[in-house]
């Protein structure tokens, strides 16, 4: 058994969006501290953190002097700087690990790796030049949707291509950054799977989980899924090969897309190495939510109870769909979860609220 | 009904133990954020809050600027000084009100004011000299608890009597303070009820809760009570009625004793004008906890769900018990909650741990 970090240590935390609040408040729960380490003065997750540091990223001495002053650091946002994980490694175990990040950093990696695991996925590949576009034209087939290699969530840097001349023009619009054309599959639902790793190799896992997407955005979380008790085995086990392969510590969370009719029937779209929206309803219907996991796996505690007690749907609240709070707080059998943010823009995650009811299955 | 204080206000609350701790955690999920003012620097509460006022509770101006730089103030302990209340009152709302305090503080003034709602205590009679003591003896009936007037939790400041002498020592052991004989009744099992009243005078209850003390101090809280539906109707009732005589906003706890064969079958023994540790279950066991419809109820939100998806078992962790962390926290069905502590002190409340199990009734 690793060395716990006994109640009253602090956990780093690199970033400092609502993940890192809802991390802050997990940790609170377990009588540890944390200390977060963001950019953006007022950020969400500073309101409940013992300590911060308000700094960039580039700024090696401040994350040195962060790091020395924790027990352990984590990460709440998956662009963080390989750079200073690695000044932040020099002072204070990181995880999840430095390979999570670089994998799931870069969207040809991850593709590569989890093939290389023999887990299926979209048929894809690699775009740098105007050769290798023409070529991946002919190899992955059309509609298709480019995406940079670098930089991508909640869908930015990636388009949906249907002739070839599409794909070209926005190659160029990506200002022909590296990137990789995936052929665009069809599929009857798209779910995810949030499996957490403690330090000593341990594997639990929720309930796959199905996800609606709207404009590149998650939309709505659902449990169960409507798959069967076989698919979901099936599902299970492919992000425990993941989160192993990885040698990751702390919430992984594998994106898939099932498929009815078709072999394999899952395919994995994509990897966060970290807690992520689609597992917020395990707040409300799980008795250990995937925050105070995560919190526990990274500070060398037993994993904690990932049972469902409740069904749930868990609804994003984006951009103006925070002035509903009042009438939303209102309602039976819902959660409110606002995350503090001063202003609603179009598009930002504001909170998000989680309808439960008695277990169906 | 009343002005709501919109995501990104800021709640004042006078205390930073490990229930303002709570309360804090609580306001973070709506988007609000906790300033804590509590005389005792490093208070657990402190890590967990925006903004922090360390300063005794007898500071005017400390208290003044406090109040002023909030959208409303609640307490978080029962003996919070009436001159702290009316400080804060001057310059911002105060729930729960004034009269909640002035009742709860004082144990005589508390059975007078249940008992002339109609509803039924332990038999009682006035301590304040030699003669009274004398009389209450006749009145009152051995065996006894002896209770100070004020500045009783835990079992702090009572003493149980079975002769005349006893309780001569007793009150003079209290240094004659103003005091209270009371009857010991025998009861079948102790029970609480948590109701929470909204501004607009909208009442929600908890399911009951059965309670087991252990040296004066909460040991276990079990949900549900065992006790018949006619019983719990009847509790709650009792309940709702303190609380709109005292037009309470906020958490209360009443706890009774319940017999049986014996009328009246339920009898108050006490009231507390807050959140309360016999509620603890409900962060694990229901959607929205107390501490939230605390918090919803101060700031004028609509209050939430108290319904219960799961049953319930508390136990406090007490001094030295918080050392068994690591094995809790493995255990399956368990949540654990500390309470950032540094010392474990013998009768000190570090923490308590929730096992939930499917809801059975």
């Amino acid at each position: 058994m690793p060395e716990a970090l006994p109640p009253g240590s602090t956990i780093g935390i690199l970033g400092g969006g609502q993940l890192g609040r809802m991390l802050g408040l997990a940790a609170a729960r377990l009588g540890l501290k944390t200390h977060i380490y963001s950019d953006e003065p007022g950020a969400p997750a500073f309101d409940v953190s013992a300590f911060s540091t308000v700094r960039s990223f580039a700024d090696e001495a401040a994350l040195g002097a962060f790091a020395s002053s924790v027990g352990v650091v984590t990460c709440e946002f998956e662009n963080v700087p390989a750079r200073a994980l690695e000044i932040a490694g020099g002072k204070a175990p990181v995880h999840p690990p430095v390979k999570s990040f670089a994998v799931a950093q870069d969207r040809l990696d991850e593709k590569k790796f989890i093939r290389g695991l023999g887990i299926a996925v979209a048929g894809y590949a690699d775009v740098h030049d105007e050769e290798s576009l023409r070529d991946a034209l002919v190899i992955v087939g059309l509609p298709g949707i480019l995406k940079t290699r670098r930089f991508g969530y909640d869908g930015k840097g990636q388009v949906l291509v249907r002739t070839d001349r599409e794909a070209v023009a926005a190659w160029h619009e990506f200002q022909r950054q590296p990137a990789l054309l995936e052929r665009l599959v069809a599929f009857e639902r798209e779910i995810s799977v949030l499996v957490v790793r403690g330090q000593d190799g341990n594997l639990k896992f929720y309930d796959p989980v199905e996800n609606v997407h709207q404009g590149g955005i998650l939309a709505i979380s659902r449990v169960p899924a409507h798959i069967t008790a076989d698919c979901a085995v099936e599902a299970r086990q492919i992000a425990g090969m993941i989160a192993e392969a990885l040698g990751h510590v702390g919430v992984l969370c594998v994106e898939m897309f099932q498929r009815e009719g078709d072999t394999p029937r899952l395919l994995v779209n994509e990897i966060a190495p970290r807690v992520h929206n689609s597992g917020h309803w395990t707040i409300d219907a799980c008795l250990v939510s995937q925050f105070e996991n995560h919190v526990r796996a990274i500070a060398g505690w037993p994993l904690g109870d990932t049972g469902r007690h409740s069904d749930a749907v868990m609804t994003n609240l984006i951009g103006a769909d925070i002035n509903r709070w009042r009438e939303l707080a209102g309602e039976e059998g819902v959660a409110v979860h606002l995350y503090g943010k001063a202003e609603a823009r179009p598009g930002r995650k504001m909170g998000h609220i989680t309808r439960i009811s008695p277990r169906s299955s």
